[in-house]
């Protein structure tokens, strides 16, 4: 049982003049993270058809692991047996893993969620599981990531202020739980607000939660539904409302605009499948727009996907070949793509990181956002560059 | 057009002393390939899910790419235009292309092959493609292979003799179509020599094609169907038949036990999908047999597949891992086991050399089959071991 806060660090090394924008870093015990930051999925302690090698490359700082998933597969006696997550999947790296709260969320009807926690039954296997706060961080303690996360209880937008409130204040007592139940003090732990889009409820979540010694703040229930404005002036009330000397995860968010909204709130964590999930339907973030590599303009094209790319698929292969591989459902295809979009998001994050160092973040986010809704009204442009 | 040989060098640097083993160097437009050589299968221009990177790491030497899947996806102007294979995926070793004879003999009902070819429907489009002996030339020029084949005629082994007379007649007159079809110098071309396992015939195709100036010669039709000793014998019986100053391929062949029979017969060149495809099922070779990596017992075997082996996937992954990664139809389970599978192979042949060059290879041959005869008969020895 844990009361006080875990060993991490997190230094603000500079806020930017014109914006929230806060450029730090978090010591882990796997290494320094410098923050912002986007996080890799690696939901099966895999991301993906990569190798760590292909990781480190890319500029991944961290990979996010989930608790739900390897809960059910291979299990907690494994990481216990074969010594945590790192070691499993030869990741030397930080690890943060979610608590399965979200997944439990995204279930079909097979779940009964009270009090105690979540009972479901396990599609891998149909056996019945209780995922409680108790059990998601004894969980994530078997998998000894550096960054674990409370379960929490989530909530599609549409719910009433009454279900919302009563989710919201089970979190609470769930977070508390997880912090009682946390036994190992070299394993950070997070706590989760929620609250939708409701200003009350997301600043009663914020000030209870922060009351109590959580190694840091994520944002929850910000990743879908809703406007995208409304997500994003709640981002920025609800990253207001945390401690600026703790790191601010805002879960789920997004696609390249998104976070560079989320930064100008003063975010420093994010994680997203977006880029690899692109990558498998085949598509590409290049600093011309989206290319989707599938499209037949695309079959004669002998340039790189992104000529100011340095990553080593742009420095490589062409769109042509890219094309070709995914057309013939060949798996190099995402894999190269996933470097790719993998490479963008951290390029895009350094970017960012040296603009708030310079003070001059936010003036570059707007032109960059600009640049970003103009490819986005012009979808077909950097395509149409690249025919012969 | 062309009635002399193209440039390709072929040295032999040793013979074995109880056997017909040779050592090699064959010398390509792509550098030179040490002989005996196993060659990776890349069909679609793409050893499945691996970068000419990982190629360079497992040893490959030659990649085996595919006329007939190349010619109906992305096509040869697409390869006129990038200026052959080796530029549009990258790889600049060796690349010998096969001709297409044997997938069209492969294809179900919708083809028709006549004396000037072979007519059939594309899977990709249903479009309607006429394969003769001077179109596979044709696309093997636009490839830019370093070695082609020339289009033959397969035919199954339960075929009566006239059939596969008729057919062996028609392989050799296709056979100088595409000697005479050849524009460039720089490609080699190898021959192929049929008649199933009857060996008049094998002695007649043998007679006929090696009174002509190809680069070097195939022995087809061995890879399925008969019995294995039968099909060792007729391996034996139509490599001597072969010129000794020329390489000789067997086409489609085979496990590691098939390789090592093939060399004793003075056999040069190899190409199989088995190490690959098998890796896509789960199954590793290993020094101590094969390793099925989904059964059970894998779960927790928190050991290297190969404790002997020196590929990055043994170096850096457990058993356990893949196990996990197959488990859950990860792209990285089949990645990581075909890295391993095809650096046991060309290992195995790194070997083979080494013994050859000793003079020793008859007598490790005969070890090492019955080593492996050993652990075919005890095919769960490996993962016996493997269990806590």
């Amino acid at each position: 049982m844990s009361s006080s806060r875990a060993k991490l660090p997190f230094t603000v090394h500079a806020v930017d003049t014109g914006s929230h924008a806060r450029r730090g870093t978090l010591l882990t015990q796997h290494g320094p993270v410098e923050t912002p930051t986007f996080m890799a999925v690696g939901t099966r302690a895999t991301v993906t058809g990569l190798t760590p090698q292909d990781l480190a490359h890319v500029g991944t700082q961290v990979v996010l692991g989930n608790t739900y998933h390897l809960l059910l597969r291979p299990g907690p006696e494994l990481f216990r047996r074969v010594g945590g997550i790192h070691k499993f999947m030869q990741w030397d790296g930080p690890v943060l893993t979610d608590s399965g709260g979200y997944q439990i969320f995204s279930l079909p009807a097979q779940r009964l969620i009270t009090e105690k926690g979540a009972r479901f039954k396990s599609y891998v296997d149909q056996s019945t599981h209780m995922l409680s706060p108790e059990r998601s961080i004894e969980m994530q303690t078997a998998l000894g990531s550096d960054i674990m996360m409370v379960l929490d209880v989530c909530l599609d937008s549409t719910s009433t202020k009454e279900e919302m409130r009563s989710a919201m204040e089970r979190t609470h007592r769930w977070a508390l739980r997880s912090l009682a139940a946390r036994t190992n003090d070299a394993q950070a732990l997070f706590a989760i607000t929620q609250g939708g889009i409701d200003r009350e409820l997301r600043a009663e979540s914020a000030a209870f939660l922060t009351q109590h010694p959580f190694d840091g703040f994520a944002i929850g229930g910000l990743a879908v539904g809703d406007g995208r404005s409304e997500r994003e002036d709640m981002t920025h009330f609800a990253a207001d409302l945390l401690p600026k000397d703790r790191p601010r995860y805002l879960m789920g968010v997004g696609t390249p605009p998104d976070l560079l909204h989320a930064i100008l709130a003063g975010v420093d964590m994010f994680d997203c499948i977006i880029p690899t999930h692109l990558a498998w339907q085949g598509t590409a973030f290049t600093s011309t727009g989206r290319v989707r590599v599938t499209r037949s303009v695309n079959k004669t094209a002998d340039i790189p996907l992104d000529d100011e790319c340095t990553c080593n698929t742009c420095r490589q292969f062409s769109r042509s070949y890219l094309h070709h591989l995914m057309k013939c459902s060949e798996p190099l295809g995402p894999r190269l793509l996933s470097i790719h979009n993998l490479f963008y998001y951290h390029a895009l994050m350094a970017e960012a990181r040296r603009e708030i160092a310079s003070g001059t973040y936010a003036a570059w986010a707007r032109r960059k956002l600009d640049a970003m809704d103009r490819h986005e009204h012009a979808p077909r442009h950097a395509e149409k560059e690249a025919a012969p």
